[in-house]
């Protein structure tokens, strides 16, 4: 006991961990481990074999994720609960969900080998099923402990086999009782917070030549999955300007328009980003010599600043109108997705950047882009922060790459808060 | 003989000639007459019956064109050229290219019954083969006269059997030796001036409330099959703005600043049109929360202006360089296709708005969006002008919509040039 702490030793530990778990889970391009499947189980299963050989705790939840912790914290009231998830998506990289988990244990390893205490007992949790790849509906393990998983999401169907996610959660020994009651499997008053570590989804770690980030929010958004430009189909040739109805040009104007008043927004010091996906006129119908009759696009804002999305829905409205207007065109939007923005616990965020200067790190926050479990700890009011590590090429994707120092450095961050920072 | 001409009588036989065509060459819906086809040399056999019936003569000329006239102009060395063709775009209107060629039928045959003669000898051409929908080649027949079919064209292949179009021409019983060694079939030194009626394409006599139209001139073109902007993939939600190569906001842009130009360059009083037709992420990667790495679309712009459309060529050049340094990425442009416009012969233009006026029609001229036989005529040197007749719906489809007393006022303009203008 008492080992001093070797950053290399902890790096080349991560690194036997993922390697492992990438064997068993590698699939014909990257990794595969779908929610719900023996792969997942298999995994929290190797990790279980990890942790019991350096001495941890472990237990199921009612949720059949795995929990561990140091053997005094077993049987804690109230805990910090650190985690992540471990399932991927189909031909995933292998670090998204189970970085989050790996730090998490490196933290309880650290402790126990080192023989220091937490500030407050800390439990890690292993999660399944946070992709939305596999049923749709994502973060169902965060939602299932917190009571939140809807009728219409456990009904969702596999897109491999076809069969609900209620069974698929039924089958690896959840009682579903309680979900299809929308209690809580685990008791919202017994955790302090929450923590997760993630790969960063974008560049700007990598731009900023920085290891790791404290999250301040994650953005919520504003989505439309097809809205449609109807014009009218006429001859490229034959058409004068003033006679046509040309949707491709009334798409480019509004999308133009969106792309200006962006710049304005973030010039006001707002936060927001926007994008269009999916573009396409009717290939069945579409020519070089036609002005085409529709064209369809995606459209998706993102801000941590609930009042930036409400703004963006209003800009949207009125430019629709005004190219309507302007261009004899007529825009059908379909039914808006909305996901509510999630702000990381202001405390947290302070005793993490705190953390990260103990740790010789320039303290550094940012928004996350992607969804996160995070957000559902932090929108059922469990105060919640998120460290990010730096990683290339962004994730979902089997060319992911984060660096396993990285790992490390966001790792001894929230060491550092779980020791010395909790309140 | 001297009838007086009753135009409610010229309209039911032109309604019979449509009616009987469409019956012989009806298709799952609206015409099929492919170019080289059986059905397009009963077509031919059926205007010649009828034009024998009115006592005119028919002749056959080196490109298996029924060639109609006078008795007495027969054998002119020297002629005026009416005309255009008689085959369809597979489903296509019966009105685009028949109508043209039943109008100078209707000319002849009122010349005769009322014992009228022209100013000079005319000629009426019902040629084959001017649409591109069968080989990909277009104005077969009219530069196979003028001995401009290139070998690229005679080796294009028929997109039902298969076959070359060189074969195709020689089975109907063209001599191929002359067309290969690109000499005319027929001597361009004996055509005074070429003639061509044909229904609008686009909207605007119907807009205007017009009957007909004289054409100023054939738009030329330049497009782009294929211009691909390439950027960079990432999560929707996750990269920052400053950080982003969105190709789909730049396609956008670029649009978008195209289009405010055309509008200065009409504003200028020049003759502009500028379509994008076919548009389009990759759909095998695209969605709803991922930047696509890239975006295709096409481009068209047609001009009655050579001047024009170098500009346009040079001001495409200047704004893919400035939206590329603004937005870090980078278009990829397909080999360039390009037609010349053809300006219809002034004189001409003069003559028949006098006879627009002369047969109580307020004279209005026109460009022409789509490409005809016309232009292959004016850029041979060939002093050529054209009369539109106002149509419903465009053309090359099923809902081409000309009404019979429209093409019966498009007729009488070409009457009164013939006898009274024609120099």
């Amino acid at each position: 006991m008492n080992a001093t702490y070797n950053r290399f030793d902890a790096a080349k530990t991560a690194a036997r961990l993922f390697d492992d778990v990438a064997a068993f889970s590698a699939d014909s391009a990257g990794v595969s481990r779908p929610a719900f499947s023996a792969v997942e189980t298999q995994t929290l299963k190797y990790l279980e074999d990890y942790a019991r050989a350096q001495g941890l705790s472990v237990q199921y939840d009612a949720g059949q994720n795995a929990v561990f912790s140091l053997p005094e914290d077993a049987n804690a009231d109230r805990f910090i609960l650190v985690g992540s998830h471990v399932d991927s998506v189909p031909n995933g990289g292998n670090f998204d969900g189970l970085a989050g988990v790996i730090a998490g244990l490196l933290c309880l390893a650290r402790a126990k080998s080192q023989g220091i205490g937490f500030a407050k007992p800390v439990k890690v949790i292993a999660m399944r099923a946070e992709e939305s790849a596999w049923f749709g509906p994502c973060y169902i393990a965060s939602k299932a402990l917190l009571g939140q998983l809807d009728d219409s999401e456990l009904s969702a169907v596999h897109k491999g086999d076809g069969r609900d996610l209620g069974t698929h959660m039924s089958e690896i020994g959840i009682n579903m009782n309680r979900v299809r009651q929308h209690k809580p499997l685990m008791d919202p008053d017994n955790i302090d917070c929450y923590i997760e570590l993630h790969i960063e989804q974008g560049p700007l770690l990598i731009e900023k030549n920085m290891p790791a980030a404290v999250v301040s929010g994650i953005r919520g958004n504003v989505r439309h999955k097809k809205i449609r430009c109807i014009g009218e189909a006429g001859h490229s040739g034959a058409v004068p300007r003033a006679y046509r109805k040309d949707p491709v040009l009334a798409m480019a104007d509004l999308l133009s328009r969106l792309d200006e008043s962006w710049l304005t927004i973030l010039q006001k010091g707002e936060d927001l980003v926007l994008t269009s996906g999916m573009v396409g006129t009717d290939p069945e119908k579409h020519a070089l010599t036609r002005i085409p009759d529709l064209v369809d696009f995606s459209l998706d804002f993102r801000s941590q600043s609930a009042d930036a999305l409400d703004a963006m829905r209003d800009l949207l409205q009125q430019e629709v109108r005004s190219v309507e207007r302007e261009r004899g065109v007529k825009f059908e939007l379909d039914a808006e997705l909305h996901t509510a923005p999630a702000l990381c616990d202001e405390k947290m965020v302070d005793g993490l950047s705190a953390s990260m200067a103990k740790v010789n790190l320039k303290p550094f926050t940012m928004p996350s882009g992607g969804g996160h479990d995070a957000a559902v700890f932090a929108n059922a009011g469990i105060p919640s922060a998120m460290v990010f590590v730096r990683n290339r090429n962004g994730s979902h994707n089997p060319e992911e790459a984060m660096e396993i120092p990285d790992l490390i450095a966001g790792t001894d961050i929230i060491f550092s808060y779980l020791t010395e920072m909790a309140q």
